[in-house]
């Protein structure tokens, strides 16, 4: 059986991430190997070159079976984070005491340049806190990063740290041969279900290379012909490059009747769990596929002219209840300001270690880890809609995991409330001012600004829709009128008259002493006060 | 004596933080008691106002004897731990055996939403790594951010990471009165000389309001005039608002001339200083009052167009070690990418826990650490001129404090190479596109993109000269061509013309058949390749 996500048994698969280039070269040899078509020999020859499924960081978009786009430091573990809590939120909701049909692990690898990252501190305190049993994290521990010894610059105890951090912590000291040593790291991480795990592997980097070994000049760049050489001496490999011999062929192929076998047993078990839960397995299903429910934009809430005046942020949190009763996959919350955000879905109470079937995240102050989990939820099942929160000046703290929103097609959307100046007392670290410019020049970015509670309703339908871009709402906290002649269908079409001022000079100018003419166009003061007063 | 930051005397003072708006009117009140002229009656009562010295978030440019603009969680502390560096550093440059005229401390208060960030976990590894003994932080460990109990998203053992930071961790029990045991905290931490201290301060927030003490609700509102009746009563205070009686007046007032003495001290040995050390002694005046040596400028290269064609972020590597040769002040690094980024000063050693006095600074990959540490480098003494560097693409992890640079007047350099796509193999998620764009919105930032050598050192001139505005160099990884035309006198200018391209079209077109309008006009394909083949 091959790789295919349209097929419902891929939904449990368990999830392998290699954070920032981390072993990128092995992630498509390995998937090479297990079977995937999408990585061919020659695609493994063409590793970062123009055209190829094989570029320097990997990208999901670019090759199936690479589950999200990890090339900036630390978004690899954080995207695990997120695709972690996944299963486990959707383990809780859709599991059966007789039918466990949710299960798979979550695995990943990061190195010494990913533990530096802040981003890192703050998804693995959080995968810690709600005690992500199934989240397998490989510490690759191999003290060289781009600029040499970690000692340099990385000399705290990562163990100490990840235990502080509520995670179980194995250190494999035998990283390059040690198989046995790794298997039983995996088995003691299985056993511990309450708790992350952290196996820090001690390993070598260009283990083998008899000159480039334990060196940076591995790290980013290849061994050039000469070490090759040298290296496959060393460690007694005959073949050709790219040859694959084959009793490794043999040992990897034994995957493919597993996999099928696997695969079976689920399908069946999931046929068993169809007819006793149909509803259920109708959600399920659609949160699989990304199929949107038929009829979920009319949950939508529309306003006319005589509705009550209200901040686009209150408007905001009556799309989000809307849609969470509508759409089985929708789920979100703010970093520290749902209060502020107006973002608590009133009818799920908090996702948490013993409560994870509920749907209000808890994301603490940490702005960047909450849109990089959320890219890991989104990317987890396409109907899987994310959401999260914070003041829109604070996108500078997670603008990073915004652009890897953009780039990777993850569909998340960006609850961005206290829009410009009208914040108010918090002063200018907190107001946004270039903020709207700096995201129309991004690409894949939906940046919407509604300006009423129709317009707000509009921007959370195109939102909804758009499920390989995300989308940034600029909310404001003042409270604005509700508009003569805004739609929804206006705000779908990108741009619309909501009020033609057309009386705007539209002819080429007039001969007359000036001041006549300012007055024929109406471009008096008298004119301006009397348009500004209307407007007030 | 007041203070006043152009007395020498003061660049010597302790440093203060108060990270985000942690205790904001804390530090306005601290202030006026301890006689800053800065800070009278009048701006307390405006606090948060239009116009007033005391805004929601201390800015260190509205409000003499604020440090630092910390506004946005996480800042603070980094800024804090770059203001200990900087002691560090010029200590070990400027002291002599029998003169430490370099010598104070760094304190820092910072709350539960500070030690969420990632930002914060990135700088407090690097203070524990560098070893900085006179960094003092305390951690005011209330149990509430605005969302509520920190129960939520916060259950991590802060010590034990701290620990594993490799700091010295205190923890004080009765934060709210127990000041023998603050004490005691202070004098411990002080005898710790090769570590940072975390003093965890368990405090009860609104200590002393009846009903609400040890909730969110008064994290970010004011407690209204029953509460404050209620827990004026509470804690027996009879006295009117804002008067300050006339015990605590002479209390406070000690500091005074106290503070007289240990100037009269300081200047003292820095006259005998001065006389024994000239040199050392002018330069760290210039470090102190921010003047520029005569003529520094003249140490930039210059290139003509039979100079080799070169990358500019090789052009400017040879721009910065021009500089560190002539500005005392002058040091920096990059996040892990020195020798990609060009970055190393030759003539320098690195800056290290035991070899503080060099100035090559190891960030490892904490983007965002590095820049919000070149804030507190910039904004301890006028004359430290900081740079940092990192792909241009990363700047979307060191947004946030690229913009407090921005809003705070620290004048950081941002040495930013592998512009665009000429990256080349690290793929899209390493190549920046939007960048230029979204940095031209920001305010009070200076974006520079030199196209050859002349420019790169016009670049670095400029960037040098505005010691109130930071800038942002985006720089090649792939060759340029040495233009003529070009010059650090243009540059300067903000544009100018290097190639006079003007016979484009700057008429009002003319009457013909279309072919042979363009054909007059030199619009064919033939004349579009000749010019592209001169420009290749």
């Amino acid at each position: 059986m091959r790789y295919n996500p349209k097929n419902p048994y891929w939904f449990n698969r368990d999830r392998f991430v290699l954070s920032a280039g981390h072993g990128c070269m092995l992630q498509y040899a390995l998937l090479h190997l297990a079977g995937y078509d999408s990585v061919q020999e020659e695609d493994l020859k063409s590793f970062r070159q123009w055209g190829s499924k094989t570029p320097g960081h990997p990208e999901n978009f670019e090759t199936p079976g690479v589950e999200v786009t990890t090339g900036p430091l630390g978004q690899g573990i954080a995207n695990a984070v997120g695709l972690a809590l996944a299963e486990k939120h959707l383990a809780a909701r859709y599991n059966k005491p007789d039918s466990e049909i949710v299960d798979h692990y979550t695995y990943v690898i990061l190195g010494d340049g990913c533990q530096m990252e802040g981003i890192s501190n703050e998804v693995c305190s959080l995968a810690g806190h709600w005690g992500l049993g199934k989240l397998i994290a490989f510490y690759d521990d191999n003290h060289i990063s781009i600029d040499g010894d970690t000692e340099i610059a990385f000399t705290e105890s990562v163990d100490k740290r990840f235990e502080g951090l509520g995670w179980h912590v194995i250190w494999v000291k035998n990283g390059n041969t040690g198989y046995d040593e790794i298997r039983a790291a995996i088995k003691e991480a299985k056993a511990v279900t309450d708790k992350p795990t952290l196996i820090k592997v001690t390993t070598t980097i260009g283990f083998g290379s008899p000159n480039k070994a334990n060196s940076y000049s591995v790290h980013g760049s290849a061994l050039g012909a000469k070490e090759v050489d040298a290296t496959r001496k060393n460690l007694g490999w005959p073949f050709e490059p790219f040859h694959v011999p084959e009793d490794v062929k043999k040992h990897w192929s034994r995957h493919v009747p597993k996999g099928s076998a696997l695969e079976a047993e689920w399908n069946a078990k999931f046929a068993e769990y169809e007819k006793k839960y149909k509803e259920e397995a109708a959600e399920l299903k659609s949160i699989a596929n990304g199929e949107l429910p038929v009829g979920w934009e009319k949950a939508l809430p529309t306003y006319t002219p005589e509705s009550p005046a209200d901040a686009t942020r209150n408007l905001s949190q009556q799309c989000l209840n809307a849609l969470a009763k509508v759409l089985p996959g929708f789920l979100g919350g703010s970093a520290d300001l749902a209060s502020s955000n107006m973002t608590l879905l009133k009818m799920f109470g908090d996702f948490q270690k013993d409560t994870p079937e509920e749907r209000n995240v808890r994301f603490g102050v940490r702005e960047h880890g909450m849109g990089a989990i959320c890219n890991g939820i989104a990317l987890h099942s396409p109907g899987l809609i994310p959401y999260c929160a914070t003041f829109f000046v604070f996108t500078d703290y997670m603008r990073a995991a915004i652009r890897i929103s953009a780039l990777s097609e993850a569909g998340v959307i960006y609850v961005m409330t206290h829009d410009s100046i009208g914040l108010g007392e918090d002063g200018p670290t907190h107001q946004p001012i270039e903020h709207i410019a700096s995201f129309r020049a991004m690409p894949n970015i939906l940046m919407l600004r509604p300006a009423d509670g129709n317009e707000t309703a509009g921007a959370y339908k195109v939102a909804v829709l758009n499920r390989k871009r995300p989308s940034i709402l600029a909310l404001s906290r003042q409270k604005l009128k509700q508009l003569p002649g805004t739609s929804i269908e206006g705000v779908e079409k990108g741009g619309y008259i909501i009020s033609d001022n057309s009386s705007g000079i539209d002819r080429f100018g007039a001969s007359a002493p000036a001041g006549k003419i300012y007055k024929e166009f109406g471009l008096t003061a008298e004119a301006v006060i009397a348009a500004a007063k209307e407007l007030s």
